[in-house]
């Protein structure tokens, strides 16, 4: 069979399982989520078989040990997945609730009713433990899912699926809710982009470059999220202590993540005492600082920022940071160099506070408060799939609730126009 | 200057304008739209007179009497132009609006701010008034629109631009927040659809060539509607009379509408008595069917339907018709032969009717009433920008809020991970 027919076979039983799925109960798909989480550990051995095959393959081809670790699965990691998957058994279920109910002036009763999205294209690199974690929302959201991970991950990706599919069928749910695309070949993505008919949302995880290349090549909707250049801004008059926890978390708690801080703005009059007195703490951070002209001349530590370090995602501990004239530069700086991700003003203004928060555009926006809270769970969203960047469908973290959409239902007695 | 570096510049300064617009208030945008108002009544002879260069090119063109229909603006056009304005002004704008806002167990507030999306890019046929129309509730919620209308209307559609600019002036908004793109050429289209760094929605309005040229060209997102294949099942032991009222009402009232019924199914039980008394009233309201073999046999009247009248969007007095031995054989087909926009079931049956709700999966699905209602003003949502038959953002009629989208605002004092 071609790569093309293989994919939009799948697709299309995929396509046929949401529909399964769409009108299944709470009970039963929290019954699929915890035998797959069972399945995980039963087949645990299996798991690790496959998974050591990956691992050889990956050692043969000279993958760097960090990307080595991230690809290895081992008994903690399926014991993550399986308590993951008993998490999202435990969030509430969007499917069939009603959001919001009124009567026209004619007697027409209307309500909007939470449905899923159908199919939901999940393409994505390296970690398989994405495998299980994504299944498992897109399940609980009544979507049928196809997943096609990083070719490097391959033998440890369709085995976890094995799991999911025995999980489904033992809950009585049909097992082509979820399959892994068990492809090498790019062209299965490119494929997989072209099944408009059968699929309603393509989410790509992963570097730049692949979500890229996915819109490009997508003729279904992309919910995808480019890069986090997040800032902090230091207000006039700011808490310095505030200030400083807020910023040392924003960089240093976990550098590699997109919710971390990459550009710090300091206001001109808080310069001159505050950027000493953190850079002492980012320097014995490890941090690399790299400054603007002014940043500069008030501290010998900073090596000078080019116009690109404005726009870096250094996912590391580097950090640039810029002295500015007022609030409206720093949400001016936000909006020319920033990536509509998170945005932090520390501050003890009122009227500023207000204002900062109506005016800068990003998916989250924070007062007194570190970058690092934008995030799925740490919002009170439950498990997150993803943080959106664009602004159609979801702007933000991405739980259970963006993975449904809703229709109208309407109950008359004869009414005609 | 090339159409590319034009188009490109007319999208870069409707998101610049698109910034402004976002922080202003509602007395700001409503002043405009009624700035706009006046403009068309005192710029009523300009508008006329560039409107009839466009339908002189027309007839020279050979175009269709309805399609010149469509594009002549007359003092009658004009006003309804205008009163839709004074409409949309009258609308609650959702900017800034928070739709939800909940506390975590570290103290942060958080809520879910509503703001607009950016710049919308409309691509439309035809008809002029949709530039108006269209410009209004783009900019009521915030938005800058760049509008890219049909090639022959291409002089009333910059004429009525103009007096977009000057209404937008008068009121002290940046007239770079709406502008028609000049260019006759179809590039412009696909140059618009690459502006992906400036535009963040795309609405084709027109038929399903156009849409689909937009769906497979755009980097951006889109939303859209290919067809409306709506239904109306006759359950077993419906009220013949409430069902005859609202079948022809979904067909008759106005059959060149996307909400217009253009399949009927009947229950098997129903068929022998409502199919002949039903087939009596479409055939004086000249109504042409097509029947299934089943509905042959009842009936003379009726053609034999073949597979394509079952995908069939007639926009037109011609109506399937089909007898199904069941309700679940009615959802079923919908589900095959559909496009997700309007169904209706007409019955007695509390149980079926709770069924048919949960399990269709329409934008739309009413119990005893006219597939007619499917529309944004009927369903009480005010003006709609177009009925989206994908389930991303907004799944049926788009109105005013299906322009916006909304962040995340916390507020905290000193919160850190």
């Amino acid at each position: 069979m071609s790569v093309e027919s293989e994919v939009m076979k799948m697709a299309k039983a995929a396509k046929a399982a949401s529909k399964e799925l769409a009108c299944c109960s709470t009970e039963q798909k929290n019954r699929a989520l915890y035998a797959i989480a069972d399945r995980l550990f039963k087949d645990a051995d299996y798991i690790k078989k496959e998974n050591s095959r990956d691992l050889a393959f990956a050692k043969e081809k000279g993958l760097s040990d960090a990307m080595i670790d991230r690809l290895k699965i081992n008994d903690s990691t399926i014991k993550a997945m399986a308590e993951g998957l008993k998490y999202v058994a435990g969030l509430e279920d969007p499917v069939g609730q009603l959001s919001q109910s009124w009567k026209r002036p004619n007697g027409l009763e209307i309500s909007k009713m939470c449905i899923p999205l159908g199919v939901i294209g999940i393409i994505y690199e390296s970690r398989p433990n994405v495998t299980i974690d994504a299944a498992g929302l897109c399940l609980k959201a009544g979507n049928s899912v196809v997943l096609r991970g990083g070719s490097e991950a391959m033998n440890s990706n369709i085995a976890l699926s094995v799991c999911i599919s025995h999980g489904l069928k033992e809950a009585g749910l049909p097992p082509d809710a979820a399959s892994v695309i068990p492809v090498r070949d790019r062209e299965a993505v490119t494929c997989l982009l072209e099944q408009e008919e059968f699929i309603d949302l393509i989410i790509p995880r992963g570097g730049e470059g692949l979500i890229r290349f996915v819109v490009k090549n997508s003729s279904i909707p992309v919910l995808k999220h480019y890069k986090g250049v997040c800032h902090v801004y230091v207000d006039e008059g700011a808490d310095f202590d505030m200030a400083e926890k807020i910023c040392i978390n924003a960089k240093v708690q976990r550098p590699g993540v997109c919710n971390s801080m990459e550009t710090m703005l300091v206001h001109k009059s808080a310069a001159r005492e505050f950027i000493p007195m953190i850079f002492e703490k980012f320097v014995s951070d490890k941090v690399v600082l790299k400054g603007c002209e002014k940043t500069c001349q008030i501290s010998a530590i900073a090596e000078p920022a080019t116009e690109d370090d404005w726009y870096a995602e250094y996912l590391d501990l580097v950090l640039a940071v810029k002295i500015v004239e007022s609030m409206d530069e720093a949400i001016e700086h936000m909006a020319k160099y920033g990536s509509s991700h998170t945005e932090v003003i520390v501050t003890r203004d009122y009227a500023r506070a207000r204002q900062f928060v109506r005016d800068v555009d990003s998916s989250a926006v924070l007062v007194n408060a570190s970058t690092r809270f934008n995030d799925g769970g740490e919002l009170g969203l439950g498990a997150e799939i993803g943080i959106s960047t664009s602004k159609l469908h979801a702007f933000g973290p991405m739980g259970i609730k963006e993975l449904t959409t809703s229709k109208f239902v309407v109950f008359g007695n004869g009414q005609v126009r």
